[in-house]
Parts: structure tokens; sequence; C-alpha cells
């Protein structure tokens, strides 16, 4: 059975880890920045070293290609991004593109022309230090020119660095590409089921949706000593109220759907002023649109209740929403036919993280699968994925381009 | 029956309250700025007025003094102050010094000179615009240097306010004194028990001690996404369980005693961050100490439950503690038998506001006595008692003062 180059592919994945390496032994590429470049061209540098072709499209995205015979109108492509976020982890999108690029090599080793092109792509910015899934969305059009002056970088800067890369505001609008056959993604899971559960590999089928809204109770601030606690409409019972129910009933209800309040603030704030208002931060996440609806109503509803309960009034202000991607049948049918041919455990899992495969989920057949993240760290210099599960994350990838090909030729 | 000229007694409350007076019907005289200044002269030209003499003490308490005959050496006290919160009410403080001034011009009127002297006090800096209860700690000898060097004003601006005075923070901690027979203050009740019961007066028992505890809750920051909800340690699931079970266990177990929660925040604060750690600002008000040590103890140990219940761990830090004060019974009584010679209604009451009245409680028989507050609004413009009711107030003063000579004398 034909498997990838593990000392070269492991060798690869120390050597990438180099670039933007931290003191605690993470790293730091936050896209575009200084190491992110560097990234980027010891990639170009890998891919002409292999023999593939390079090509960069008009949102920064970085492709290895291996051409099919015959080279045909569509392509299957697979790859994940190399940058970071500030002071993470090794694997966190690297290990995606490397598998993604050494099953490229792989082929070529072997002389392999498959009968569909391939890409191994590295997408721009995935992780969010100008927007987050700026390739992929640019990719499939998801981009408005409205997203580009909302960035978290400053107009002037943005324009540096797409200068840096040869590419503008202009291309980017103009990067979605109508040629995909389907996609594939690996990731680290960012979770511990995996671990936890002794399993190799967690065939995603839905990447959650997220709701974030800025919720408000609304009660009267009084002397915390004159006035008489059954007459207080203090706002800070009802959210407390509120926290412990919509955790109860996402539990009770939604599982494995999840939400948090993260943030909760008490106004006026002091310690002797019953809270007149308290604002809440709720965010919840599923993988279904139905059942991420119906939280919204109930989770609403509950803060209806709630309020009603301690004398208050309610409202709340939504942010836009993110909405759940379905991943593919075939390509998940893929994913487990290949993984069942090279022994390795899998189950079907939620990804409860955004990744550039829910930008490509709009456009073509998508799906992705996870290898284990110890303890589920994330984010973070202590991020770790042992050797083994990395080797059988580029075998996996490379069967499942295989089966795709027996799909889509 | 011996009553007070009420014509003059309202005119005087209508005079003071145009001074500091602002659009929205209250007025601002906070300690020592230009409006308490000059409320303080209006009190001496008052004074002046009546025939009565005036005395300043080290700490800038005001005096109205009826002489007794013979003059002796030991004196009952009455009064209340003249400051205001900033955009505070009428009400509040100005109408028990009007009603013990008041009084003593009654006795004035009448030529009636009491076997004991009188005298109808103006307190320095009731409301905490310096440090609170300032001008009535000094008089109780409960002031020290270490006090004056920790003020709500910088140490320049404190000197040069005591100085526009006369008075020094040397004169301050030397102004105790050790001539007062009984004291004994009329205030606003601040809260709407008396005007809810359809009461003239409420007899205050107790002055209900304050402890401000800062607490702690700390759990695990996760992924609010990848984080499964069952393995969470969410700080704030503890917070809420802790604000539901405080309030239910006090009103359940210390009523009237009360707890409020003012403050609350989550570390590290963001919608798709698990709260690692919440910090809450609790206080709790009792009548009694014995009651108030339980409370602390109740809550505390909700709280470790709490905790436990969500595998966090909890801390807390505590800010000195107001102690609760006990009235006088003999003052409480004289109090009572004036108002049933008056035809005044009344029932005992915790007092839950501090009041200058607990720093003389720790030096004389001291008590206490409240007028309804309209809807139980203090400290706020729209703070108001009716005409009647000040009426009543000023009456009941003039003779729970005779009832006190009585007993003292």
């Amino acid at each position: 059975m034909l498997t990838i180059n593990q000392d070269r592919f492991l060798a690869d994945l120390r050597e990438l880890a180099r670039i933007g390496a931290t003191a605690a032994g993470g790293l730091s590429r936050p896209a575009l920045t200084v190491h992110d470049i560097e990234a980027r061209q010891w990639y170009r540098g890998k891919i002409a070293g292999a023999g593939l072709d390079y090509a960069l499209d008009g949102a920064g995205n970085q492709s290895a290609i291996l051409w099919g015979d015959p080279p045909g109108d569509k392509r299957i492509l697979a790859g994940s991004h190399l940058d970071s976020v500030p002071n993470g982890g090794r694997y966190d999108g690297a290990l995606g593109l490397l598998v993604a690029f050494e099953a490229l090599r792989t082929l070529k080793d072997h002389d392999i022309r498959p009968p569909l092109t391939l890409e191994a792509l590295n997408f721009t910015d995935e992780e969010g230090a100008i927007m987050g899934l700026m390739g992929s969305r640019a990719l499939a059009g998801q981009l408005a020119a409205a997203d580009l002056e909302r960035t978290k970088i400053a107009p002037r800067e943005l324009t540096a660095r797409l200068d840096a890369l040869g590419i503008s505001r202009e291309s980017m609008l103009a990067a979605r590409r109508d040629d995909i056959l389907a996609w594939v993604e690996l990731h680290i899971e960012q979770g511990a089921r995996l671990e936890d559960g002794n399993i190799d590999i967690g065939v995603v089928d839905a990447i959650v949706g997220i709701r974030s809204l800025k919720l408000t109770l609304s009660g009267e601030a009084a002397h915390a000593g004159t006035k008489p606690m059954k007459q207080r409409r203090d706002a800070l019972w009802g959210a407390a109220q509120f926290v412990l129910r919509a955790r109860k009933h996402v539990m009770d209800n939604y599982s494995p759907g999840v939400c948090n309040i993260g943030m909760i603030d008490a106004k006026p704030g002091a310690f002797n002023i019953v809270p007149a208002q308290v604002d809440l931060a709720l965010e919840f996440r599923h993988g279904s649109s139905e059942e991420m609806d119906a939280m919204g109503d109930d989770l609403l509803g509950l803060l209806e209740e709630c309020a009603r309960e301690f004398d208050l009034r309610a409202s709340f202000a939504e942010t836009p929403a993110v909405h759940p991607a379905r991943m593919s049948e075939t390509v998940m049918a893929a994913i487990e036919r290949a993984a069942a041919a090279l022994g390795l455990s899998h189950r079907r899992m939620l990804s409860f993280a955004g990744h550039d495969t829910q930008s490509l989920a709009q456009v073509c057949p998508a799906a992705m699968f996870f290898v284990p993240s110890a303890r589920g760290i994330s984010h973070n210099p202590k991020e770790f994925t042992s050797d083994a599960d990395c080797v059988n994350g580029a075998n996996l990838m490379l069967h499942t381009l295989l089966e795709l090909i027996e799909v889509f030729a």
C-alpha cells in the first residue's frame, strides 16, 4: 500500500516549526507578518524542490500543483494554513498544509499522474490577524468590498502587506474559483474527544455555526441597605438565573451543542447599589441550522422567563452569525473508506471551531478530518500531536485524495 | 400642649432648600464646598436671629445652644447635618437639623429655660465628600490621625477647607466631648416601610452594621466551542449559583437583614472564552452583631458550596466592617412617650443606612427616629417628605427633648 515518506514529512514539520518559533516551544506567525512571509517562502521553496508547480492566486493563497493526465479544467484541492495566532502552537494549520503537500509529493515520487489535477493550498489569514478565513472566503467568492474596510489592521497597513505579496484588494475580490471538484482538510482536533475515546481520526460531519448576542436585563437601582430585598428589581438576580438555566437547558437538550456566557457587567457597579442593569455576552454553537434556530429561540425565551421572574426587562442585540456548514457525504465517505483501508479507527464529530473548510463548503463538496490534540490544548505553545498521529493523518490524506479521484475522475 | 412654630419652621425648610438648589428640584451641598459653606453661614445667622448662642467645635460642628438653668456641665444634644450628596434631595440631614433647631427656638420663644443645656448640632461631612460621619466621629473620639490621611480629597485641599473654617487636623483629633447626657436625631426613612404601613414615626432600634467582601471564584479558561460543557470549570456558573443561593438564604433566614452583590466581572472576558475567574462585590447588613457574624459564616459557607459544585476554588478579601449600633432603650422610650402624647403612630425598625447617631451611640445614650420618605426615594432630587410629616417630626423632637430632660435632669 502506498505510504508517504515519513522521515521527510516529519523533518519538514520540525523545520517549519522553527519559523517564528517562540521560547515557550510554540510559534507566532500572524498572517502577513515577517514570520508568516518566511513560512510562505519556505513553502514555495519546498514546492520547487519537489518538482511540483507553484501558483499564487489573487487572495495570496499558495498552491502546489500536481497536474493530472489529462490536466483537465477541474481540480481536487486539499490544504490548510501556515499562519498562526500570536504565541500559538506548531500544529494548527501547518500540519494540515504539510499532509496535503506530502500527499502530492508522494504521488510525484512514484510518478503517479492521476486523472485529475491536485492542489495543496496554503490559505491566507485563516486565524484572523486581518479578518479570519480571508483567503478561503475570497476563493469561495464570500468576500465583499465592505469586509476589506473592516479589517483588524489599518487600511494603509493592509495595502502595504498585500503589495508585498503582489496582490491587491481588487485581486482579492476577483479570486473566486469555479474549478473545484472537491475539498478536504486535515486539522488537529483542538479538543480531547479523540484522545479520551482513544480514536485515531475524527471525521467532521459539520462545522458549527456561531451566534453571539449581547443580552441586557434591566431592573431598578436601589440603596442596598434601605430597599427591602422583597421589593428589589435586581438585574443580577435575573442574570444569574439565566446563566444557570441556559447552561442546563443546552446541556439537557442541545448536546453536543454548547453555549457560553463569557462577559458580565453590573451597572452602576458599587458595593452598596442594587444593580439596575446587567449585560451578558452569550455565544452558542451547533452543527445544525435548525437546531441552532431552536436554541436561539429557547435561549431568548429563557431570558424573558428570567426577566419576568424578577420583574425585569430583557433586550438583546445580535452580531452577524456564522452559519453551520454541513460536510459533504461524498467526501466524508471517501475519508472513511481510506481510514478503513489504513486500519485507522474513526468516528464522526462536530468541529466546534471555524476552519477554511466552511468557506469551501459553500462552493464544492467539502469535508475535513481531525487527528488527536494532546489534552485538547490548542492556540497555545503546548499544542501537541504525536508523530504517529501526524503520519496517520498524512497517509489518510494521501488515500482520501486517491478515493476522491476515483469518485470524481 | 406646646408645639413648634409651623409656619416659621416650614419657611426655613424652603429657604434652606434654595442653597445649592439644582434644576431637578433637589440640591447639591457636598461638605465644605461653596454651597455647604453657604448653608453653614445661613444656620449661624438663624441661630443669632433666634437669640440662641452659637458654638463651633474643633471638627467644624456647629451648635445652637439653649442654656439650661443652671447651665450645668452636661448637655442633651440633637441634630443632624446640612451637607448633602451631589445631586441629592432637600430633606436628608437638613430636616433633622431644622427640627432640633426649631425645638430650641420654640422653648426660647416661650421663655422656657430647661434644667439642662440643649444643643442643636450640624455635623460636618456626614455624607462622605471627605470621609463620612467626619464631624460626629471626631466628637465621639472615633477619629484617628490615619483616617485623615485617607480622605477622598487631596491632603492640600483638605487643609484649605479646614483652614477656611478656622479648624485644623489637630483640632479635629481633639474634638472629643465628654459632656453629652443623651443624643437624639430625626432623619427621613430613606425607605418605604412607614409609607407602606401608614405609620407616622419609625423608632430606630439599631443602625445596621455593614460588611463588604470581594469574592473570587476561579475555574479554568477554555475555548467556548471545543471544550465540552460537561468538562468545563466555568467560574460564572458558580458565581450565578452563589448570587441566587445568597439571595434566598438571606431572605429566608436573616430578614430584615439584607445582602447585595453590586459588582461582577468575568475574566478573561470574551464571547468565546469560558470564564476562568469571576469577582463579586458582596455587601450585607444587619442590626445585630451576632446575626451579622452568623450571616458572614453562612454566606462564606455558601460560596464554598457553590465552588465545590462546579469544581472551582473560592477566596475572599474583606474591607473594614461597620459594626451594628444598638440604640438606647432610655432614649427610644422617651421618643415613644412623646409620640404617644402627640398621637403619632410609631413602630420600631432598623436603619439600613449609616447616620451620625452611630458615632454618638459609642459615647452616650443615643437613638433616632424616622419620618416617612415618599416612595422611599432618597439621595435623589425626588426625595420628598410631606409638610405634615415634617411638622410631626419637629413636634416629636421638641417633646422628646422635654422627655429626655425629665429623665436626665
